[in-house]
């Protein structure tokens, strides 16, 4: 039985969490993992089997004995790890977002085009058991046309400042699953945004020149509306949602659990907060994107989430940053 | 328009609920209230617009001017009340249980039937929306056959000693309703009962010989089982919940609550308690029940829960106390 | 005990409403009621025991044995009645919108004040037990500051193209009840709206000069931030809900149901959709509101929704149109 | 790091799921598998990296690389092959029941205990996060002292005739699971139970001596009572729930669901049936229940469920199939 063969770059906490998932598919194979802190990762990376650890990216890029690469590195880097891969000919995987320039994106994409390699972007809530279900539902007419979409999307606390200045901005790196979940559920493009505001958190966020609370309102290119609310602060833990509401229904999911207990008492009913965060919550989702990549390799099938999709995500959030500094609506034409 | 003109006896407690749901029905007078403490009623009777009050019950059976009696004192009057009224020729509304001793019973409905009166008891929870729903539900198919009813039925908290002692104990006080229930939603009758019970609420239980908590299962004369739980005190408040299981399917209702608010915070999610009592939970449930008695006389339709009704009950909880002596299963055909 | 002495003008759905929830308030005397078919309204009125029906709302105004006037006609005479009745020292119960033009009614609300009678307008809503809930609770800091507010609010079926014309349009008409709401539950101010429209639901709106669909974005006195979702046509029924997320956490509470019945079979699980429309799912706060009115009469106590708010919610109507033309975001100081 | 080896003995449905979650765990080596349908494994154990595939299970617990067994044979060979695995110091996993006869369990329980080998039983659904939740709240007091235990507990559909023939009835195969969570829950002795049963889904259950339908109350050492209701077929799915009931509270949990989609259409609110059975619900539980069971042997730490728990809910069956017999209350001390 044929493996493919994974070259993971960047080993921090997505890195980490993909080479975690990826031992576990019985088609793969670790080459090699490449990160700065290459003498750091030699342990946990013996734990998972994986005795190839080096430094630099290039060479990892360039190993006859790599299928394909899993680009986990900071956002700048991006780009240039891609076009690398891609005339190395290997597969690619890249998180989000594919750049913070879509004009670099754009360029990355075009050498991954000429390559004929497959390029999945790491939305990973396209995943989720239920957005997935959703997404289905409205594909089958359970709803009719669609007419609002409503994403809840709020991180249960505030990253520590140096995350938040290499970020991107609210848009870029938080909302930007948020804009690609509106045109995964809707099948529509995103022509118009209006951004709501404002620093209500922390104050930290405007010392970095960034949001912490946004209200995005959508205007798609099938009629329907949409709007996105984001938080840098959900106390009560990772609070992801979406309703569809269309000509013939609407259709809803709620967070996930640790447990389905509720408790009576004199003092009322509990139940436990959704899960934390996104390792918890996605968990799961984080299994089935890269079983899928790899499914897509083997099977020489599309991927799910390519990188016109990061680049459309991307566009929306460069327009996003536009309304708001401009304080009125914008098209995306205008970009 | 004609006008049902009523004769209340007993003005405790769900006396009082009666008059007050009965004076917003627009087709009922009500002509005098009986009550032995006359005097301490007044002040309240008037603000009903009710002048006459009196302490003496077959003044106002006897009374002309009333068609219809509600006979709302101690149980132990009951029986002989209904059969007074029933030779008067009013109709009878009467609360549960119809009295304490099956035999009783019997007799005063001989004489009801003989006089050709309505008589309504008092099983007010057919009347709740949630219970109504599930038995419409049964009737219409929606589970197929019964297999499995389960009736939850708890108390907030449990009575004084002097209400336990007169209580006829935990089945014929307060099962009583829930053998009813059974009744009313599997369409069928109870041929025989096995209770497990216990004192873990309080040890005044005990000393009035009486339990506080049960668990009563039932066999059906359609092969259904059926098994209800009783505790005299659930500290999060009154707790009434049926659930059916049948060859196809299975339908449950929840409790009411004062609202559907769901607080999120750091320390989990919280919702209020359901309605703390009987007064509250069944308010509609009650108005209901007076309309219908009230519609029957004027519309000469049968009552929705007759005098047999409550005798049936009656005889499930005398079994139940032979079961709990006896510590086996008890026929009611062994009454 | 002294009764408040009504009359009503308007014997529309929502005049006949306020009636018969009147004649069930006990320190209530409905004297007369107004409307052009008076004709037609009597043997409705005889049956609330109500013997004065004319046509000539003057009359009723100026008639010494009325206290207060519920004013129930269409939006266009509401004004011109308010002032009447201002000066002839009566209180007033108006339905909203109090007017279609904020400079009516300052005008009206000025004659208001100078006669020193109660005014109330009918926002029904803040009498429903779940928003007012909702408010209780954040003013009681339950949820810390606010940050977000989301509210629901989507009718069942879209009203005939007669209603549509002189309804006022989708804000004035519709959303200024949510309008309402957001200024209820943040206890603050709108100072700037968005707003993204649509026909979607049905062509007629079109014709009309309307929107059936809208996504209304609020920036509050506080800070925070507001997002209100309409539409006009919900095909599983009334569709009226708010979430408000704060600094300390989140409350959101669901639609009311006929029954809380859960029906489980090989089809999956169903339950009923939510009331149909307003006159279900508001029922007992439109008793509420009314109640609430007498109460402050009798007791002379500042009433709990007043001009200003009906005031303050056609601004923010006006707004929302000026917005929704001009495409852009409008601060209510532009007005 | 030490790799506990495995050898597991049945490869049926059962013994597969355990293999396929063994090889995912870091810290296990499987040994080899004997099944009498060796020829027909290979293939599957190929996949999963086993090579050596017999039929003789004796080969297997002799083998000198082998830690420890898994008997996942047909419940009459268990005694016997634990005896062999103990005699030949080997750890031992065994399915439920440990075997049909309590005298045959507790003279293979003997052998374990001399042989001072770790024994754990296959109670996953002590590993089922809701139901461990509940059982910890319980430990901590969250409801006081334990009144009431209700578990529901219905497979989807009935098995195959010759599967009943051989199953030990309704309580030794299905309920089995029951008793040991209702000692998990309350943890405490069941001394008496009372079963009412009954043959409602299929005839097929009377042809084999057995019953598809079963409600059986339950005494407990400390006092609290319980009910378990048992069904063969419930059409909508594997429903499987537990509510605890105490003098402080009461806690329940639900289903478990493949998504938490809620659609609301002009039809009502519909969502998802709960997993069909048992591979899907108890999914992870069975991973836990396997890592828990290597980590014991790993540390040698007690296991979570040992022999005896399994000889007592065999001891409680047992008194079921004598109840139901006898149509009588059974005490456990009378077997």
């Amino acid at each position: 039985m044929r493996k493919v063969r994974i070259g993971i770059i960047g080993a921090g906490r997505i890195g980490k969490l993909h080479a975690e998932n990826l031992v576990r598919n019985g088609q793969v194979q670790i080459a090699g993992i490449a990160d700065p802190f290459a003498a750091q990762m030699e342990e946990w990376a013996a734990k998972l089997g994986i005795s190839k650890v080096i430094s630099e990216p290039l060479e990892l890029i360039q190993d006859p004995e790599v299928d394909a690469i899993f680009i986990c590195s900071p956002t700048t880097t991006h780009a240039q790890l891609i076009i690398e891969a891609a005339k190395a000919k290997k597969h690619i995987f890249c998180e989000k977002p594919v750049s913070f320039d879509p004009e670099q994106t754009r360029e990355a994409l075009r050498v991954v085009e000429a390559a004929g390699v497959k390029f999945q972007t790491g939305f990973n809530r396209r995943f989720d058991r239920n957005f997935k279900h959703v997404a289905q539902a409205i594909r089958a007419g359970k709803i009719g046309d669609t007419h609002i979409v409503k994403i809840t999307s709020r991180d249960p606390d505030a990253p520590p400042k140096p995350y938040i200045l290499h970020s991107g901005g609210l848009f870029m790196d938080m909302s930007i699953h948020d804009f690609d979940m509106a045109r995964y559920l809707t099948g529509a493009e995103v022509e118009e945004v209006y951004v709501q505001g404002a620093v209500l958190v922390d104050p930290v966020f405007e010392e970095c020149g960034d949001i912490d609370t946004a209200l995005v309102t959508l205007k798609f290119s099938n009629g329907a509306l949409g709007v996105i609310d984001n938080s840098r602060r959900a106390v009560y833990g990772y609070d992801q949602r979406v309703e569809v509401f269309g000509s013939g229904g609407a259709i809803s999911v709620q967070n996930e659990f640790p447990n389905s207990a509720e408790l009576m008492t004199s003092e009322g009913i509990y139940r436990d907060k959704p899960h934390y965060f996104f390792l918890d919550r996605y968990n799961q989702a984080y299994v089935e994107e890269t079983n899928e990549f790899i499914e897509c390799i083997l099977e020489d099938k599309p991927v799910a989430v390519n990188g016109y999709d990061g680049l459309a995500a991307e566009l929306i959030a460069r327009a996003c940053d536009k309304s708001y500094r401009e304080r009125r609506p914008v098209k995306l034409s205008e970009l």
